[in-house]
């Protein structure tokens, strides 16, 4: 048997590097990398094996196997060993029956797969377990890496300094000064991550980063590191391995940097390498109008990426102008036969709150897939006789003030749709049955 | 072979009544219920079938074989026709291998279960699928039931709202009016619960609620209910399933109105009758001192229930002075040769701070456990061969103000030892190089 292997290589190139070299963009030409696999070595495995090897995966305690990213290690980092993975039991998040939606909205299927439901409360876990054992592999291998570093204020600092912790690796988060508060931060500062607010913009936070980085003693987490895609990418082969290795018609996915899109189309690639799916399933990017680079592209047929200022949204870890992994995604809508769109403030957050009344929780990503769905399906570009999957990116736990806000009816420019006021009542059984039984007869479906 | 049955019956006395009866307390003497099985029905499987049925189970995407709960239907609720199940998959939540913590205070192994990463976000949810699928069972069985009610502000309504929400059963929380901020109610609310604020304090909405339900056709889900206890019990088999059914030296659990214990003590029970396992763990009760009649019930030798007046706690879902589930508590400690132990504000915070340095995530009342867990190893109490596992019954992410203030060190009266304060500096490299050296040489391990 080949033995299974990947390495990086540039998307615009033909040069390669090994994963175990600390690098994150092409040498040649400054070009994203990705990992590639010897999908030969994948293929000497029958689909019918594979299938079999993931589902008694299911059945063991082993943390690498209870893991959804490493239950599937052979297309992720086929060469770590088992005992360098830091795994914080990611994956295998529920994929939520939304019938009672689909039935509202006539469509015959209808799943939410709650990546929000996972240790830190957003899908970046997923990727950051692939990067942090990496890089605990290296040093246990005698590399001179002394921390990771990344300077976001949201998820993903929160999912780095929550694996790096667990592995007991220092972790470094930059952030501009006045401009975030603690509560944005207090996952990275719970879990012990250094700290550091400069007198600078974001961009001077990336700008430090990188010099920071430069002698690769500080690794970096951004998100043009391409082995978090290799994480990311498992929610494709999991989603289809809980539909019986079915694929679903319609998958969306809500982007802003768009490294999730590129994720779930390699996932799927993947997939249909390996045998384990023989048909595609078409992805819809979803954007908020206020930050939708991605969709203007689209609209233009992708002639090239023009930069935009982003406005600000509710789903603000969208919020981008200038995308880093255009390419990528540009790719994965042509090869998934995509759509693009995008939705306004008041379709995102009521889109959120009208699938919470069928026991949901979203955030306002997932209301921005979740629009994008309402919309498509009105204009009948999805069917009634589709299975659509919608990707849940974070748990509503992490935005509280949203909701606080939504059912205040205190969002600037947004009707609040489904907001659910508080009913206030003398202590009197009389009174409180009149609201009861008018808001039951109300709810009864 | 003979069915399966299950029925409630008075802990005190031998009047028993079907599970289809909406029923709370004792006909004859108001004294709490439980629920009972047909252990000879049980015991006619051997445990290695039930141990081979379990082990196939983890394999099935069917809804109720995915959960945690469902997963021991026989146990649980043997009777209910599988269709009936309202599911959010919950259980199976993940056992955090704090072995890094062990080796800091010399104990041979530690893990920490966090109930918390759930749907709801809180070990609610375990308790509360069981009570929403037997009440949408019954509606569907022609029971004219209109609605679900409870009086809880906290986890509990959360967790009410979200399963009602899935089943399309109403649902309806009652609160003191100004006394609880739409933050704390905003689960329920935007699950579209009928919420609604009395003129009245939390007593006074207790009243009402039981006037509500009086008739039967709103039914009631508060903690008195044992129902709930039939899907918390739970995790005792699941811990001991996931560690090759062994089971721990030691098994922590924080409590309030002390439901949760008991229903520990029950699984394990459940366990050692169908010959799942064949020895006890010790399990060990912790309290915030701040509201602590239990432990001082325990000091006394269990001479009775002195309700004390409950003071602020940081672990604000277990300040309760008046704990109802009492006898049945007092009973799980006798029988598992359990200690009960009370901890300080300052040693609950620290506690939960020291553990998120190591990966977690740890709410307040985690922090209780973990406080019981320090405080009896520094004693002696808890010997460093033993293995132990300390339940976490909340997400982090559902107590930012407490970690903020902590981090701060704005919490009165404490002394945040693991305080992670940010670093301010200029956007240059000099002096960024300068911080992180000191501080990535005092973090590693």
């Amino acid at each position: 048997m080949k033995p299974f292997h990947a390495y990086f290589q540039s998307i615009n190139g033909n040069d390669t590097y090994p994963l175990d070299e600390v690098i994150y963009r092409s040498k040649v030409d400054g070009s994203l990398l990705e990992v590639h696999h010897d999908r030969d070595a994948l293929a000497e495995r029958s689909p019918d094996e594979w299938k079999k090897l993931f589902a008694e995966r299911r059945m063991s305690f082993k943390p690498a196997d209870m893991s959804g990213v490493w239950s599937k290690r052979e297309m992720v980092l086929p060469e770590i060993p088992e005992e360098d993975i830091v795994t914080l039991r990611e994956g295998w998040s529920p994929l939520f029956d939304a019938q009672a939606l689909a039935k509202e909205i006539g469509l015959k299927k209808l799943w939410v797969k709650l990546c929000g439901n996972s240790h830190t409360g957003s899908f970046k876990d997923l990727g950051m377990t692939v990067l942090v054992s990496q890089v605990n592999s290296m040093i246990k291998r005698g590399k001179p890496i002394d921390a990771v570093a990344c300077a976001s204020t949201g998820d993903t600092s929160a999912a780095l300094s929550a694996f790096t912790a667990k592995a007991g690796i220092p972790s470094i988060v930059f952030l501009p000064r006045g401009k975030t508060s603690v509560a944005q931060l207090i996952q990275p500062i719970s879990n012990g991550s250094i700290v550091l607010a400069l007198d600078t913009d974001f961009d001077g936070c990336m700008k430090i980063v990188q010099q920071v980085t430069a002698d690769n003693r500080i690794y970096l987490a951004n998100s043009m590191n391409s082995l978090r895609v290799e994480g990311q990418k498992t929610i494709s082969p999991e989603i289809c391995q809980e539909l019986g290795w079915n694929v679903p018609d319609t998958v969306i996915i809500p982007g802003g940097n768009l490294g999730n899109v590129s994720a779930l189309a390699k996932g799927f690639d993947d997939c249909l390498a390996m045998g384990l799916i023989d048909k595609k399933p078409r992805i819809v990017l979803a954007q908020a109008e206020n930050a939708n680079p991605f969709f203007q592209a689209y609209q233009r047929g992708f002639d090239k990426l023009v930069p935009v200022h982003a406005k600000k949204t509710l789903a603000s870890a969208i919020q981008i102008g200038n995308p880093v992994s255009y390419p990528k995604a540009e790719r994965a809508i042509k090869n998934y036969n995509g759509i693009v769109i995008d939705v306004s403030e008041d379709e995102l957050a009521n889109a959120a709150e009208r699938a919470d009344k069928i026991g949901l929780y979203a955030c306002p990503h997932t209301g921005v897939a979740l629009g994008a769905l309402l919309k498509l399906r009105a204009q009948g570009a999805i069917d009634k006789d589709e299975e659509v999957v919608v990707i849940s990116t974070a748990h509503g736990l992490k935005f509280t003030e949203f909701k606080v806000a939504y059912h205040k009816q205190e969002l600037e420019g947004i009707s609040a749709k489904y907001a659910n006021p508080i009913f206030e009542a003398p202590a009197e059984l009389g009174p409180v049955m009149d609201i009861l039984q008018k808001e039951m007869a109300n709810r009864r479906r």
